[in-house]
């Protein structure tokens, strides 16, 4: 397993292909940093004999201890383990650990492969074998890139006015393949060794040329990353392990790329489109049982801590506020639980989530990430978005005032109370704060995609035999003997 | 374990203690009879070979088969069961199952008895444990009665003008003790073979007397009955299950009642007050993960079957209705398995589900019971509250007529459409409708009663530690090492 | 005007076409007494010169004092006085008044015939004005009947597998026409001296024969009433106001019935059929704005005095619920002033209320009828649907535990505790209650109606613009003078 | 009336006493323009014939034109005017007018002074008259200034460990007083040519020196302004006037601040804390029912344009979240319109209005803001946050791959599609975002203290009336005759 210094040395060693403000720079440009800082915990913990076990993994491919963000779960409790390392992580990065985008392209691809080679005699399981030891042994880092530009939404990706519009095939050779189009809102990319492309959604036969899958390194030839970071205004003095950390998404150019044949998951075969995008989609969902709560549980913690900033924690509406963090968290948290329990061993033996609980968990926390932040807010007051900056308390002419004022509850001493307020202000009323609300809503599928997730796989028709069963309609009568044993009833 | 049959001949035998528009009535009074029906499922399933493992069990004490019902859990496993059982029988009666409610108090007694015990150097677990065989032999049913009268809300019991607002031990013989007050709400009192008292809330040393727990025979001396029971409209003509199924209320009168010593399981123990009023709250908390979804199931499954007989039912509004009752249906099942999962063995040997989950899937379905009717009532149409009456089905005068306008989708013959709407009826327009909605809300504790649980038991410091840490507030920075491991952080 | 007296003699005239529970029954039935008595409080305080110029009116047509309920609104006081007398008077009989559904159809007919007659040089607006004249002499009740049967949802009226699935025209002849079908949820149609008829949505060339409004006396020939009353249980002892009053819903079937020339006020005018209905529709959540804030101020005041009752009246969560109906209940009320003052004048001379105001106000309460029940049940607690029988109130066996037990704050007697837990009964678990229930989401057009009502007519296109000129889209720079100063931007 | 170049002028020539990022800074620096931009408009229409009578207005005190946001209502029409002329110039600069603030102040203080006097014979009202010819004849602005630091919540000002927590006297002199102490989150203060402090809060006897209300330049001497302003990315190319606009909030410290006499409006008179803090309160809680619609229709237009641009406009859910922002916009105007409609004449003169309507319309636009920006975000999309910089569509080696991908639905050219996601990405994922978030909670008082408002002025007293009446509890028999017929029942 690499150290955090070995994993940032080898983005050094980069060619530098990421676009940022007009300017094209290396992976060591102080923008991308914070996101570099975030990956980085996930190597320095797995040295750190108290993650044993948790952050670390016995490879099921080599039998060799691997970083569990490159392990195929077999097991509902290698579910369940994920789950608990993605919230610990989560909560101390302070929010999104990234490194699960490209874990949840692996697991998609374990299964998708062995499922297509069963129909179409093909190697891609193979293939996709030998690249993922080559990753566990190299502890790699990966963007899974799946969310195409899409153009026009109304139309196919073989209807579109412009074909690039999603990412495709447009020439097949014998060592490989050419792709052209680009992915969008690409989380991690610019700090990840590779990238995994996969289609984003069903395909019809027209639109085989959609259907690709592939890795490559994410400074390939003819790949550009057009990234926007996300970053915190620069502490001067008063150090926070909140502002050390960020984020950049990255739309990912393919232009005429070619992708060697070894690399290649999925090459034509559109009837695998839609179970391919489902189960990295899905899969994503479970990390998100994960994430989403620790997302919780910092919101819930800093009202919490704000609300004894303020002398009002014991306040009614406060307590209420509370125990919604609470909720919110743990029946998001729950669901996971559930999805490893009731999930499914796939043909490649790869343990996946029952699709059911990952989408109504994900759904929750999409459909609360905003009134969540307005909770926060509400207890927090105005001076969360008012707070004068960190200079003012520096300042000769300023400071005595600001250490004066910034004390409302006489137990914090004027520097915790800054420091309160001043995460406070970088929960709510920063650049982190729209970046948080809004993945909360998107990342993963927003409440919409998981409300068609359901409306495709959830077994309404077994709720209409209970029904016609008590309405005593007769032909269901017979049916009642078959009232589903099935727990997700 | 009885028969459907050896169970309501038993309640034939028992003495008139039920009160019921004016008149004091046997077991057999035709109001009664729907709440009959519903216990008698669970002793006719137990005959069932198809549910053998699931209602029955293995005693824990005698190694005998017995009906789950009657049994206490052991671990994990037991209570995913509990939560299975209850949740298909719900499906099958049309709602409440309602025998759960003394199987909790017995899970609670099991447990605080020990504890008490273990405080005190009492006798009340080896107590608890003889009648317990005793209930399993006889494959008894019991009421959980806990809920007090309660006097002015805002004063604790011995401070009330009225001291018989809680039920309270009036005098202690040798034989055994006197008690005095009355329980209100008591589901299926009418229909049990026992009730079991159990403390509402939290005791001062003042509030002594009132820390008492005993078991009766429902009939016993100077125990009366003022039943409310619930039934819908009968039917003429067309029949169906769920019409056949309905519940009632007891106000249980104690008017200086003996108990004798033996069925006493607490005396005075006033410190054990909280605790045991919690674990049985929490256990039936548990048992709601279980019908609280069957209840969304039915819901469900009607809106579903109403909007085919609407020919709406691929219409946006009502898709996303219809994944609404999905979303909640599953978040407080996963509740309930996330609650088993980290659920923890008592000293008495039975093992107990996780407050926290079992508290947020309870408010989560408290929160929404009166939403999900809205939903239904809503994709139904005003039709659902004036449809015709029965009669004028039959009628030789209208029946041509409602025959012709009862079919919206003519892939339903009128009886069919007859059938649903009715089922519509009977679910958001009838004496059952509000039932469910108030017990949705209140049964097990109310929304209010799961916050302040929550505020009580959710381990908030520790969130605040995670936003400390964030925050950089530097006694914290320590703390980062004991960021908790415990899932439910 | 008629005195209450002269209104039910009238009725009791009339000939028996209402079929209630199998049976032919007159209009003294008992079920059909409790719509009548809230009837009666029309013609009541119309008698009481304390309610001079709020219930009656000066008549625009005849300048003679008339019911309001007769009466053609002429400015935004009139709308004012419309919506302040419907609140009023719904506070008294405990929630809907009635007699504004005809109302409205009166007021939607005095716009819609002149100006079909401007289109199309027919002369319904002169029949109609005859037939108001008439209808103000007599102080006529009538039930607006505008929701068909439908059949499929799917298709248009002449689509239907049943032509009669909407009522329609089946034959024209020189002294009037012949209709046949089904109208339903048509409320208080058994207490209405007429009936008038209006189409329910928008009709193609094709559905020409349903484009068809007449009024025609509730008994007449070949008309019949399939009604399903609502009813509280008969209070033996304990007098309630609010149990005197109730509903009833009819099926009206027209089976080929004659339409005299002179009652028939749209024939064909198909391109009419949209703007028809939705003058109905309009006026008629015009009236919603009156009423359903009286019906959140009921179960506002039921929540107060029962919190008081419980002496919970001043905790946080209970002050939050109260607060709730005050926002609803105000907010409605508001959007129906503003609907008055930007009202506007019809070519007919008839003012008619703003249509996004009222449909913002309409829309608002039907989302929250339900979450209002929620409140009141949850701080009633769950003895609103265990409350004994009023008989257990009564019979000596049982009488002095019921007046014992019932009084929680000492405040009130056990006679007026029982009244409150009565009514909250009454309200939240009674056949009452379902009925408010689903009017309340379904009368005068569901939320989802009030929603396309909306996208129709809301100018979102100015909105656009509004975002157009921020954005600094050029063409939309010189829009920005055009930035619409109408108020309801 | 000043010209915007007269208003800039102006500010230029005030001593600088402004702090900003640790400088001392001048009314010309670039943070604050943003801020100026805004206050201008309110300068530039009233210069423009178009806006006559609607920006400007009559003084009531000397007959001459003036503008509006220095003239007290007089009248309905003057509140609704008042209304208008907000909600249309927030939509003309993209939100908060930020004019309003002082206005508000103005208006509380004319009927407070007035009150005070007649009280304690005090010259107050004389004073303030006297001020506010002044300040329409130089066509003014001022902050005003309320929100105290506040310290423990739990305390009153005169308990606090530091006296000042609140603004108070702490030397009264026979030319005037010397305060000190801090306001916090003064919007606009460093845009402003007057500051005007008031109350925040109810006071009590002990609270007398915090009763205290007055007048002065924002750049008086021992006046320090700690200012934060908010400013979008500067533009590199596209211009949009949205990004001219911004907004700063100023700590305002009062370091022992000499306040001549005639421009103290209140000195001591601690019974008229809680009136006059309410006075402002509520009239700027009037203002919203202007601002807020227009920050609705921002968002709804943004909405729409975005769903356009995806393509999107005609599919179900976007259609109804169009159809929310229109309730919440449209309920919360016509709030206003029925304040204005039953508003009050105050001794005074000025027309003051009705508190109950302008809280029910705050507090749901404070409770619906977040949910308001989630709904943008939800139909945007990801992209939103993710927008590459516009430095990215300027460079040579991307410009191509951004105007090919930035192109969605192709009725829209590159540049317009840029400009669209650029002001969505203005809209919810900048400083701004957050800005109009907290604003939108606790700007003139978050959703809870208008229901603490509500509570105390609501009439819950004649809404129990109305239970008990229907209840048939006696002693309210009689209250029927009275029952209240106040339309805000």
């Amino acid at each position: 397993m690499r150290t955090p210094e070995e994993y940032s040395s080898d983005l050094k060693k980069m060619k530098p292909n990421i676009y940022v403000g007009g300017e094209k720079v290396n992976r060591d440009d102080s923008r991308i940093k914070p996101g570099i800082n975030v990956m980085s915990v996930t190597f320095d913990l797995a040295q750190d004999p108290a993650w044993d076990g948790l952050i670390t993994a016995t490879s099921s491919l080599t039998d060799k201890q691997i970083n569990r963000f490159t392990y195929l779960p077999q097991n509902p409790y290698d579910l369940m383990q994920k789950q608990k390392m993605i919230r610990l992580l989560a909560q101390r990065v302070g929010g999104c650990i990234q490194r699960c985008m490209g874990y949840d392209a692996l697991i998609a691809l374990s299964v998708a492969t062995k499922e297509i080679d069963e129909k179409y005699d093909t190697e891609y399981n193979q293939r996709f074998i030998k690249y993922l030891e080559h990753y566990q042994e190299r502890d790699l880092t990966a963007a899974g890139a799946q969310t195409d530009m899409k153009g026009d939404r109304t139309k196919r990706p073989s209807e579109q006015l412009d074909p690039d519009a999603y990412v495709h095939v447009v020439d097949v050779r014998d060592d490989g393949i050419i792709v052209r189009g680009a992915k969008i809102s690409i989380t991690m990319a610019a700090c990840a060794d590779e990238i995994i492309v996969l289609p984003t959604r069903a395909l019809t036969e027209q639109d085989r040329d959609y259907a690709v899958a592939f890795a490559i390194p994410a400074d390939w030839d003819r790949v550009h990353l057009v990234t926007r970071p996300v970053w915190l205004r620069e502490r001067k003095s008063i150090k926070a392990p909140f502002c050390e950390y960020g984020v950049s998404d990255s739309m990912v150019i393919f232009d005429n790329v070619f992708i060697p044949k070894e690399k290649v998951f999925m090459c034509g075969e559109w009837d695998f489109g839609r179970r391919l995008a489902l189960l990295f989609a899905n899969s994503h969902r479970h990390s998100y049982s994960g994430c989403k709560p620790a997302v919780s549980d910092i919101l819930c913690g800093a009202t919490a801590l704000v609300a004894e900033a303020n002398n009002i924690e014991r306040i009614a509406h406060v307590r209420e506020k509370l125990s919604a963090f609470a909720g919110g968290a743990e029946l998001s948290y729950a669901a996971g639980i559930a999805s490893a329990l009731y999930g499914s061993k796939t043909s490649s033996g790869t343990f996946f989530p029952n699709p059911i609980y990952v989408n109504v968990g994900r759904r929750l926390m999409g459909e609360t990430i905003y009134h969540e932040f307005n909770m926060l807010a509400e207890v927090a007051g105005g001076l969360s978005v008012t707070l004068p900056f960190e200079e003012e308390f520096i300042s000769e002419e300023t400071r005595a005032y600001m250490d004066k004022y910034i004390v409302r509850n006489p137990k914090f001493s004027p520097e915790d109370s800054h420091l309160i307020w001043r995460l406070v202000e970088n929960l709510v009323a920063s650049p982190v704060s729209a970046w948080y609300q809004i993945a909360g809503v998107h990342g993963g599928g927003s409440p919409i995609m998981e409300t068609i997730t359901l409306s495709a796989e959830y077994d309404y028709e077994s709720k209409k035999s209970i029904a016609k069963y008590l309405a005593g309609i007769t032909s269901a009568l017979d049916q009642s003997a078959d009232l589903d044993l099935n727990p997700s009833m």
